[in-house]
């Protein structure tokens, strides 16, 4: 078995609490409540930076070119029009820039930018690896299974799900995944504990995240 | 005068004669002698490696997403259409696998690859961009000088010079030599010191690159 679905087993049912939550379901079906849609946009948007900082270090540190370069060629897609996506949003849902600034970080959004800016400074690759492989796999798991209840009206909701299924975004995955399965090929017991501690962090701020966007 | 100008002109001359090179005269007239080409490319691709690495070292190092966006995008570029410019160029050019890998580095390859890994590794933003600056800088320089000159008729010429030249990559100098300018205003006499030298050191290499390409 591949070392990265052994995380995953480990994370348990959470993780399919994850990829089966309320909020991506209704995100798909076009029926997102849209304050909570708000909520989440803000708050998500708010993590890109440090997830920016956690991919570019990733790249650094993989050991050669051809490790790094889809990694590159997503860097350039999350900087170019998934952030676009956010823009976008924001002026379709009427979320003014005011809005956005004065509202503070909830728990989950602070949770995410120290454990990606804590890796990116100091973990070792198969960490920020484990990080990041949550984001994409879980993301990937939820947007291929909302595909058939997939409502193309508004595009702050199906665009969010393009952007999460499909062949390029399952290559993306693919790749990050066997990263961290040949990473861990030269990893000792100490380490690979480190690294599924991470894997499970990571899977629990992604059940509080949607948690905190659907909670009025 | 801008910190970037001041570092140009304590290259003094030597900056001079890098970007008013035979070597960039005779790619951008089409009059290359092939045996340099071919021993240019063959050394240039080795720290294309080298460069990916520092340049997400930056990304990463930077301060906010906007001054991190258009590293991105450059990333990209640089692991996309110019990594597959020397693929292009290897196979017309008819310089095999075999060949690549069997000719040793020469001393200002291994110099290029040493100084930007130690940089990206060890080195402040500071001192990075004072080396990716010298390569971009010094590229454009050359590109915009040949324009004039340049012949449309073998694409492992022209190419080389659309890739250095233009509107797009004017940005991505302006963008580097401006993360540069700003960060020297927090930076102490012992810094700005340490960033001079590894821009100097720099301008070495690329003088060095350029005539060994040359030498018979």
């Amino acid at each position: 078995m591949r070392y990265t679905d052994q995380l995953r087993e480990a994370a348990g049912d959470q993780w399919n609490r994850v990829i089966h939550h309320k909020f991506t379901k209704d995100l798909a079906a076009g029926t997102i409540d849209h304050d909570s849609l708000k909520k989440y946009l803000i708050q998500d948007h708010r993590f890109l930076d440090s997830f920016v900082v956690l991919l570019a270090s990733i790249i650094a540190k993989a050991k050669t070119l051809e490790d790094r370069i889809p990694g590159c060629q997503f860097l350039a897609l999350i900087t170019g029009k998934e952030n676009t996506y956010f823009e976008r949003s924001f002026e379709a849902l009427k979320v003014s820039q005011e809005e956005r600034s004065s509202i503070p970080n909830a728990a989950c959004t602070t949770g995410f930018c120290d454990l990606m800016r804590s890796v990116a400074a100091t973990g070792s690759l198969a960490e920020m690896l484990a990080v990041i492989v949550v984001c994409e796999w879980s993301y990937l798991s939820w947007g291929e299974l909302v595909l058939e209840e997939h409502v193309r009206k508004d595009f702050y909701c199906y665009e969010w799900v393009d952007l999460h299924s499909g062949d390029y975004f399952t290559s993306v995955v693919e790749y990050l995944r066997s990263l961290l399965d040949k990473e861990v090929e030269t990893m000792n017991d100490a380490e690979k504990e480190a690294c599924q501690a991470r894997f499970l962090e990571t899977v629990q701020l992604e059940e509080d995240f949607f948690d905190f966007a659907m909670k009025k």
